[in-house]
C-alpha cells in the first residue's frame, strides 16, 4: 500500500528522486519486497559493488501499525561477501517510521560518478538527497550526534560507518535504537559495502506529523494484536527467558548440549562459558546502573535487549547478543565480558558484522596473529579495520578473506559466510539451514535449535540426521514469511507452540490487507520468496555444491560428542523440493 | 614408461617415500598425467592447501628424449586461485632431468604436521627428503646459489620463493635455466603456494650417470626429429620473429590491432608501446652484452629467450617475456624497460607469477594505491610481497583478491584469474578461451591470437564473435595434448601451418612408444585430458556461469576499436560440445 521510493545515485546532474506505486510487488513488505526487487531486476552476474545492483530497504507488511513487535527493516542487494542474493534485518526505530512516511521501501540505484558522500533526509515534507563531505569516514555514534544536532532527536536513522564507506564485505547497515543510537545492525552479507557503493551515508528519517498506518479492519486487528501480545508474555521463551537475559540466556544451555563453536570451531564446549553468559551479562548489567530488559524499538513486548555499562557506570554498548558474545567470546576462547562489550561497541561503530568480524578474529588466531584469548588483541584487531589499514582491509572483508590471506585451511564459512554461534556437528537442524540457505550461513534463516535444543515447536534429536531436512525445510518457509511480515524472529517461539498465537498473527494480516488469509497463504509467500532467492543464486552460478558445509565438518570429529555432521549430501538437495 | 614417484609429506614420523609403476596412467605425460591423477585422486572439494589436495609434476612423453624442444615440465594440484583442477608448465632443464632420473612424475601428498620445510634430493642413487629449515624464507636466487654450493653446479631445480612459503595465490614453481638460474616459471593458478602446503622448498635434480631415454625405434625418431627440427627453422615465427626478439615481438603487433591492454584494460593501445617492444629490448640487451637469442634448456632450437644485463653490464634477469613485459608494462602504463626488467626479476626472486602481479598492480593502481606509470612504486608494491607484509599479502593473493580488499569494481579475471596480454574485445577468439578454459583466463590454453592477428595455422577477424567457438576449441585440444608431450607450444605455429612438421611430430611419438599414432589420436587425448578437467571444476561446483568473462567486457567498449565482447553465452556453451 505504500510507495516505492526510488533513488538513482549514478543519474547525470546528481542524484534524482522519483516515486512510485508498488505495482507489480504489490503486498509484499521486507524481505520478500527486497528478494523480489533484487530478483528482477539486478544481473545476476554484476559486480554487488557496481552501478547494475541495488539496494534495497524494506519495512515490513505490519510494520508502522500498531501491532506489537513489527520493527524489523529489511535491507536487500546482491551480496559482495557471498556472491548471491541478500537480504539482512534489523531491529530498531527506522522499519516503523519509513512504514508511517508512506514508503513501502526505498531502492538506491547507480553508482555516483564522483567520490561525494550523501545524506537523505525524508520527513513529511519529501525527500532531500545532499552532499555532506564533512561526514566522511565518520564513526555511526559521532554520526548520529551529528545528525541529532542537524534534524532533531525525533528522527531515526539508517547508516554505515567507515568498514561501508571502505566497502568491506563484513560492513553492515545501522538502525537506530530507542534511545537514538546506532546499536540494531541488519548485519550479514557486506550490505554496509553496498549502501556505501551508492554514496549513501545515512538516511535520516522523521514521521513527525503522519499518523499510525491503519488496517483495513481496525477493530479486528486490534482484537488479534491483543491475542498475540498475550502469546508472547506466556510463552517461557518470550516472556521469561529472553527478557530476562536477553538472547545471551543460550551461552549457558548451547555450551551445556556441547554445541558451542569454541576455538575457532574446534571444540564444542567452553571452559569460560559462566564468565559472559547471559546470567552473568545481566547480573553486571543491574549491577552498574545498565538495564538487562528493554526493547529496541517501540511496540515491543519481550524486550530481550539491554544497556550495558562500563566497570564506571557509563553507557558502553548496548546489551551484547548471544551470537557476539560467542563470535568474540568463546569462539576466540575470551571469557572477559567488558572486553566483548567493548568488541561489541566498537563493531556497530565501525559499522561491522558481529558474527563475521568474531569468526575473522578466531580465524586469524589461527593464523597465529594472535593467541587464542588474547582480547587486547582482538580490541585492536578490530581498531585496525575501523583505521583501515592494510591488515584491517583484510580483516574487514572476512573470515573467508582472512583465512586466505594468511593460507588458513579451516575456515568456518558457507558460500562465504561465516557460521553463528551453533555448532552443526552437534546441532545438526542449523547445520541443514547454514549449507543450504540462499544467505549462506545464517541461524535466522531457520532456526533449527528451537527444535534440536529448546524443544520448542517440536522435538528432534539434535546429534542424528534424521528429520533435520524437513525441519530446517519447514523453518525457512516460515521465515522467509515473517521476515517479510516485519515482525521481529522471536515470535516464532510462541507461533510454534501456540496454535492461537500464530492464528492471531494470521488474523493480523488478514485485518491489514482486508482479505482472508490461511496459514497456507503464509506456506505460500515463504516458499515464493525462497524460490526468487534461489533462482537468482542459480542465475548467478551457484549450484548444489554450494549448498555444502566446508569439507572438515565431515572429516573432523567434535569434542565432547566427537561426532561429524552426518546428514548425506543428496539430502541437503531436497531442502527445497516442494 | 617411467615409474611414479610418490611422497607422503604427512606420513607418521615424517615424510614417506614410495615408487610405483605407472598402472593405469601408463602412456600419459605432463598435462595429461598431471589432470589425470588430480581428478581421479583429488577430492574436489577439498582445501587446496589441505592434506588431501596433491601436488603432481611431470615431465612430458618425449621429455629427456633427444627431441627438440621436449623441455616442458607440468605441475599440477587443485588451485587455490582458481578453486578448479590446474595445471601449469614450464621450460628450463627438470624435465628432461627428471625423466631421464626414471620419473613419469613426482606427486607430493598430504600434509606436514609441523613447520618444518624439507628439500628433496634426486640423483641416480635415489630419492632423499631432508628437512632444512635454513631455507626458510630464500628467494629463489639465494635458494639455488644454496644448492649449487652443496650438490654442484651439475644439477637442476625445481623450487619456491618466499610467496610459495606464505601460501600466496600467485605463487609461482620456479625452474632452472641452462645457466642454473630460477627463471622459468610454472606461474599460473597459485601452484606455488600448494608446494609450500606440501612443506616442500625445493626439489634437487641430478641425472649424472643416466642414458638419455632411448625411443622403441630410435632410427625413425632421429629421422622424424630432423624433418621436426626443420620445419621449426624454416617458419617465419619459429625461424625468425621469436629467436630475434623472443616472445616480446608481440608487443609492437598487439599494439597495432589495438589490443593491447593497457591501463587495466581500459584502452586497447598503448603510447608507450615502442620504447618496451622486443625490437628495443633486444636492442638494449645487445648494447649491454646480454643476449637476445637463447633457449631456456637444452635442445631448443627456437631460442626465443634471452639474458637482459643491467645499464651498468650486469646481469639483471632473463629477457622478460611478451607477457611479463605487458603487465608490468603497459597494462600498468610503465614504458621502462628496466624497471620492467628489475620486476620481472622480483618476480622471479620471490616466486610469483608475473601475469597475475602486473594485474593486480593495475588492480592497485585503480584503487588509488598508485599512480598508473609509476614503476618506482610498482617495484615497492612487488617488494611488499616478498616481505610478507600485509599489504604484501593482499597482493600476493592476486588481481581479484585485491580487487576486494579496495572495493575495486574493474577486475580482470576469469575463475579467479588475471586476464594475459590480449584484450578480449579486440581478439575474439582468445577472449573465448579466457572465457572456457578450465584452467581460468590462460592465452596458452588455446592461442586464438595465432589466428586471428598473426595469421598462422588460419585466418579469423579477430573484431567479429563469427568462427571464435571453433577456432578456441580446436585450440584448446590441440594445446591440451601438446602439454602432455613435453614440447614447447611455440612449435604449434610451424605444425598449424605446415602439415609435413606435424606428421613429424606424430612420428616422433609413434617412434618412441612403439605404436602407430595418427592425428585423431592427438585429437583424442586433447579431449580426453579437457573432459577429465571439466569433470573434475563440475564435481567442485562449476557451471557454465563460470565460463564468462567479466561483465564489463559485454558493457564497456575498447577504444581504439570502440567495440565489446561479443560471442554470446549460448556459443561459449558449445566449446567443449564434441
Amino acid at each position: 500500500m505504500g510507495k516505492l521510493l526510488r533513488i538513482d545515485m549514478g543519474a547525470e546532474g546528481g542524484p534524482r528522486v522519483t516515486e512510485e506505486p508498488l505495482g507489480e510487488y504489490e503486498g509484499l513488505g521486507g524481505r520478500g519486497l527486497t528478494s523480489a526487487i533484487i530478483s528482477k531486476e539486478v544481473p545476476p552476474d554484476c559486480h554487488p559493488l557496481g552501478g547494475e545492483n541495488k539496494f534495497v530497504i524494506a519495512p515490513g507488511i505490519l510494520s508502522g501499525t500498531l501491532a506489537a513487535m513489527s520493527g524489523r527493516i529489511s535491507v536487500g542487494c546482491k551480496s559482495p561477501l557471498t556472491g548471491g542474493i541478500k537480504e539482512a534485518n534489523a531491529g530498531g526505530q527506522p522499519a516503523q517510521v519509513l512504514a508511517r512516511l508512506g514508503y513501502a521501501g526505498i531502492v538506491l540505484e547507480g553508482k555516483p560518478k564522483g567520490d561525494e558522500l550523501y545524506k537523505i533526509v525524508i520527513n513529511k515534507d519529501g525527500v532531500e538527497v545532499i552532499p555532506d563531505s564533512s561526514l566522511k569516514m565518520l564513526p555511526n555514534y559521532d554520526l548520529i550526534e551529528k545528525m541529532k544536532g542537524e534534524y532533531g532527536d525525533k528522527i531515526s536513522c539508517i547508516s554505515i560507518g567507515p568498514a561501508g564507506e571502505m566497502k568491506l564485505c563484513a560492513a553492515s547497515v545501522a538502525c537506530t535504537d530507542m534511545e537514538l543510537r546506532p546499536t540494531r545492525h541488519a548485519g550479514r552479507g557486506g550490505v554496509g559495502a553496498v549502501m556505501g557503493s551508492k554514496g549513501v551515508k545515512v538516511i535520516v528519517l522523521d514521521d513527525t506529523g503522519m499518523p499510525m498506518r491503519e488496517p483495513r479492519d481496525a477493530e479486528k486487528f486490534k482484537e488479534a494484536n491483543k491475542v498475540f501480545v498475550k502469546g508472547l508474555q506466556q510463552h517461557a521463551v518470550t516472556g521469561q527467558a529472553l527478557p530476562a537475559y536477553g538472547t545471551n540466556v543460550l551461552t549457558n544451555i548451547i555450551n551445556e548440549v556441547g554445541g558451542y563453536p569454541t576455538y575457532n570451531f574446534k571444540e564444542g564446549q567452553f571452559e569460560g562459558a559462566s564468565k559472559i553468559s547471559g546470567e552473568t551479562e545481566a547480573e553486571l548489567e543491574k549491577e552498574r546502573g545498565g538495564e538487562p530488559t528493554h526493547g529496541c524499538h517501540r511496540g515491543c513486548v519481550i524486550r530481550c535487549s539491554g544497556i550495558y555499562h562500563d566497570k564506571d557506570g557509563h553507557y558502553l554498548t548496548k546489551q551484547p547478543e548471544y551470537e557476539t558474545v560467542w563470535a568474540h567470546g568463546g569462539n576466540c576462547g575470551i571469557d572477559d565480558m567488558d572486553a566483548i562489550a567493548k568488541l561489541d561497541f566498537l563493531d556497530d561503530n565501525y559499522g561491522l558484522d558481529t558474527i563475521e568480524m568474531g569468526a575473522t578474529i578466531a580465524v586469524a588466531m589461527e593464523a597465529g596473529l594472535l593467541e587464542f584469548g588474547d582480547a587486547e588483541g582482538a580490541i585492536r584487531l578490530i581498531e585496525e579495520v575501523g583505521k583501515g589499514t592494510y591488515l584491517g582491509r583484510i580483516l574487514g572483508n572476512g573470515a573467508e578473506f582472512t583465512g586466505r590471506a594468511f593460507g588458513v585451511e579451516r575456515i568456518p564459512v558457507v558460500k562465504g559466510q561465516a557460521l553463528p554461534a551453533y555448532d552443526p556437528r552437534a546441532v545438526h537442524g542449523i547445520g541443514v539451514t547454514y549449507a543450504t540457505s540462499p544467505m549462506g550461513a545464517d541461524h535466522t534463516a531457520g532456526y533449527a535449535v528451537a527444535q534440536n535444543v529448546l524443544k520448542v515447536g517440536g522435538d528432534v534429536d539434535p546429534l542424528k540426521p534424521e528429520g533435520q531436512v524437513e525441519l530446517s525445510r519447514n523453518l525457512q518457509i516460515a521465515t522467509a514469511a515473517i521476515d517479510s511480515t516485519g515482525m521481529c524472529l522471536f515470535i516464532a517461539f510462541a507461533i510454534l507452540d501456540q496454535p492461537e498465537t500464530f492464528q492471531a498473527l494470521i488474523d493480523m494480516l488478514s485485518a491489514f490487507s482486508g482479505t482472508e488469509m490461511t496459514a497456507d497463504d503464509v506456506t505460500a509467500l515463504g516458499k515464493k520468496i525462497l524460490d526468487m532467492e534461489r533462482d537468482f543464486n542459480r542465475r548467478a552460478g551457484f549450484t548444489s555444491k554450494d549448498d555444502r558445509l566446508p569439507r572438515y565438518f565431515r572429516t573432523e570429529p567434535l569434542p565432547p560428542h566427537n561426532i561429524t555432521f552426518q546428514v548425506k549430501d543428496e539430502d541437503l538437495d531436497q531442502v527445497f523440493n516442494w
